[in-house]
């Protein structure tokens, strides 16, 4: 019944995955494609490295018209979560108009208001709840993050190493616009349309634009125009995304990253007996930078009308010390 | 005792001020720069309006090294805020790296792990704590709002007019660095300094840089590279600003948007008995967006090392519907 | 275009209703059964005021078994909130034991560990998302709140009148179970069942129990246990509850407080072509305590075995200042 | 660089202490104090078991006057925390009577107004910012928490063993006051004095009670009353509080719950080289139920006028499924 002292507890980690078919398929991939040490032991950004001067100069050169294009979601209960994994963003407002009409802020702490009045509020956002960027930090698989860390370096109180405040500079790119479903002539893909390298490609070329080292790919499935306003299970179910086996191509192209009109970016439901299995090829290995729920139906309208599916593109996100993913106010510039 | 059905109610707004000299000059400036009905009833973004496809053409040809400086601080507990009148940022972890690694996510809402893991998390985030664009809909003066508006558009679930989720397409500007700190030699103006038209015209003038319609104006005071790590009353007290008597100097200039390094771009104690005045001026009035609680120290350095004062500026607020304000990723690109 | 000082803006309130036949049921009992000035022009607790050093030992002499049984479902995100106009509670934890045990906290703000740890929390609670009380702020009817007061005292920083934290000494009192679905031999009563005063007398007859001055009624309808679990629209769907004809019985029997097992206390759809007139007549004008999401299961099977319908009442909501309502950890003492 | 299969990854706890003098004091008083195994492999509430039935009924018949003195200080931004570890309780208004005056409510969900309003709001709540009991998941020491569980049942979504919910139904008790500075004629003990079992017991015998098996002691220092209002370093600084050297006494006396009114029941600074060593013993060891400031001053005056320091005492924490600790709506009634 009485203590005693004890050593430092053993405590055991996530069971490693037995060497069955789909996981050799895995570890296959993981091992052609992995970047862990390629910018050294300290790197924290992963293909975020593929951005530099050059690429900066190159994005900023395509742009023509002076047009600009917003790719976020509206940050706001009308959002596309279901309240089952996650909440939408809500803003509480602390101090109102209402309230100034009222009368309530006559007396401010800084003196009589004299005729001045103002709003203030609060925003509950959980990060990953719409248009965002996962970091490097989200995903963990065989009890290590992007470059060989350790999970514990992810607290209750955020991520000390490979959280999304890292690397914010590097999202100034050339983005591409790869209009999937408009290439074959649907509102939506159909939920579990697993996108291959083929149809990536294709979708490109088709385009007129050479995919390069550092660009940004939009992946466009249709499914949020399809789903928007009646979101339904759109955050969790079923969707259209990238197949696993689109790693190789993606880590031959080092592109920077890769965003899609989807809640996970890849297939769901997923293609090998793994949860999220092209999140530990791409995120965890490759340190590819993952977009979800990007908004691209404007932006494909405006590439069909005009032409021109390449551009800059600016998408930093907000840079949340150790958080696991951020928002961002995502800009194409034509 | 017992009630009567009551016709509607009659509340009282907010007092009008008394003609006295004070509230004369502050009525003077307004009339002098209004932009009411400018850009139409309809409009909800002011100046804003400046930035067209000829300006974001002109700022993409800036860019000519390619490099990236940030200028939004990181949003976290560390932040600029004490407390009194606004909270930091706090990142709420709902699952984490730990976790992962004692085995809670070995079951998974999707199956077993199989070797996969994450983490998520949630931020409660003031939207005006940190790094961060007001809205036209977060001051009032005299019963009104941006263009003439009602402030009872803002209730306690948001704006349904001038919220900051308007214009953020137009946050891809021509950026020009005032350094009025450098120009001056000091680490940072004092408290109380009131920095006045022929000062920013200076700075510019010395910088080698025409101020044109529709840019950004960032305004140094030196105020956060001192204060940093240490706030105190930073957010609140008194500080170094522009002097109410710039307002029709940004009025002529036609400028699209002015940041500072400070809490409240103006500055404080006010010059004139009423708060921030040239908020009901600039903000109200001209619809100006005013950025507040810029990092301007990296650019600093990086504007006075190359000689280049002027760049691409992409700095759209988060679209938070409705919000009164809204944090960024703001980000001068060269 | 150029603004000029304006006198205080009027606001109209809302319009008052039409003299139609169901808005004269309403004012009827308005009228007959209204507390405003009862208990003096400045009483913030309304019926509470029943509640006195007599009925405190009279409820306390009730104790004979010593057993307590809870009534306050526990607050998580297995509520019975569907995210649509409400959420569930949200715990987010700050401090956890598997990060203490991956060695997160070894060192402390207050120096090396020594083998210490420890778990720290927020909860983000609306305060009407589980069991609660509504305050005398929480709802306004023509204009007014409880006792007259302006609903202009409710702002977005709170009630400064009429607020939860008003009384909370008050809530010790008799309580009364009418279990009206167990003296109907059903589970649940049916959505649309209106309770009429004769059957909350018949459950007290049939209980053996007299109604005093400032008893707390529990009033079971079984839907609670119906929709446990399997929530779907329990809370701002059709449901059963209180007859808006029960006013008058409610008001000549001077309870101080009525609880139940629904979301809103009355009967979903509403009788009349008013929202909720239960609560314009009770809540505003008797100033009545109403309890909902009350979890009176476990009680209902405990009297039905002891055959003791009285007993101490103990659930003092949380004292959150100028709250509309707030959660409690309501206990019957029997 | 490529990545392998990896097992399980064993993460390391926290070092054990070493055998120095102090720890050596520290595992004497966990060795004669422990009360793991008691009650049971399976309990989680510890010393709330000391009530039952019997306690139960004896602490009712307390009850001679029918008054009701509250013990919670309200939830609210003026509470008594810094900003520095924790945050104060804030209230964010959702809907407010500003509002519905303006009309902002003439639409509802249900329909047209016709009247009716309502205000709404939610409480991020800090669970131990205020007023609470401390669960038995909130602390660690040697690897271990209450009954030898691991805190790895305590995750970033909250505690699946020893969490604040359990023993709710256990906090109706004979509550005693031991009121130590009054007996010392001091306003309020002096930071840093360290309460012995001596002084408790000297409380106990000139208020003329006993301490029983079950009880609560609610220690009354007069810290709260010194510095309410104007806070400072209340919660966390230096503080009078109970000596690691009364948890014999405290074993011995069988009680159910302690409680304090300052930050964290025991004296600081700590007496030997741990944190909070009586918290090792009392909370992790004992099973001790301890709670945290505690608004005792209006009790004390009651208690000095009446001479009554024994009393029935309802106190039951908020059911927070998982959560460290709870706040409560503590009522004395006497």
């Amino acid at each position: 019944m009485s203590p005693t002292a004890k050593p430092r507890t053993a405590v055991s980690g996530p069971i490693a995955t037995k060497p069955d078919a789909d996981t050799r398929i895995l570890h296959d991939y993981i091992e052609q494609c992995s970047n862990w040490g390629r910018w050294g032991d300290d790197d924290e950004i992963g293909t975020l490295n593929f951005v530099g001067p050059e690429q900066v100069r190159a994005a900023a050169a395509l742009v023509r018209r002076g047009e600009v294009i917003p790719v976020s979601l509206p940050y706001d209960e009308r959002g596309c979560q279901d309240g089952g994994f996650r909440q939408n963003p809500q803003l509480m407002v602390t101090a109102s108009g209402t309230d100034y009409l009222a009368g309530a802020q006559d007396q401010t702490p800084w003196g009589p208001a004299r005729g001045f009045g103002y709003s203030d509020d609060v925003v509950i956002l959980p990060t990953q709840s719409g248009t965002q960027w996962d970091s490097l930090s989200h995903i963990f698989f065989e009890g290590q993050m992007y470059n060989g860390r350790s999970p514990d370096l992810v607290t209750a109180t955020g991520a000390t190493r490979n959280g999304v405040e890292k690397g914010v500079d590097r999202f100034v790119m050339r983005g591409v616009l790869l209009d999937v479903a408009r290439r074959h002539g649907v509102e939506s893909l159909e939920p579990g349309h697993a996108i291959t390298a083929e149809e990536l490609q294709a979708a490109a070329d088709s385009a007129g634009v050479e995919i390069r080292r550092g660009d940004a790919l939009l992946v466009r499935t249709g499914f949020m125009g399809a789903r928007r306003g009646r979101w339904e299970d759109y955050a969790g179910g079923p969707a259209p995304g990238l197949s696993l086996h689109t790693a190789p191509w993606l880590h031959a192209k080092e592109v920077a990253a890769v965003a899609t009109d989807t809640w996970g970016v890849e297939v769901r439901p997923n293609e090998i007996d793994h949860i999220q299995p092209l999140h530990s090829v791409a995120l965890v290995h490759m340190g590819l930078a993952l977009g979800e729920i990007f908004d691209l139906e404007r932006l494909s309208e405006h590439c069909a009308a005009d032409g021109a599916y390449e551009f800059l593109f600016v998408a930093a996100p907000l840079p949340l010390t150790g958080a696991s993913g951020a928002p961002l106010s995502g800009l194409v510039i034509k």
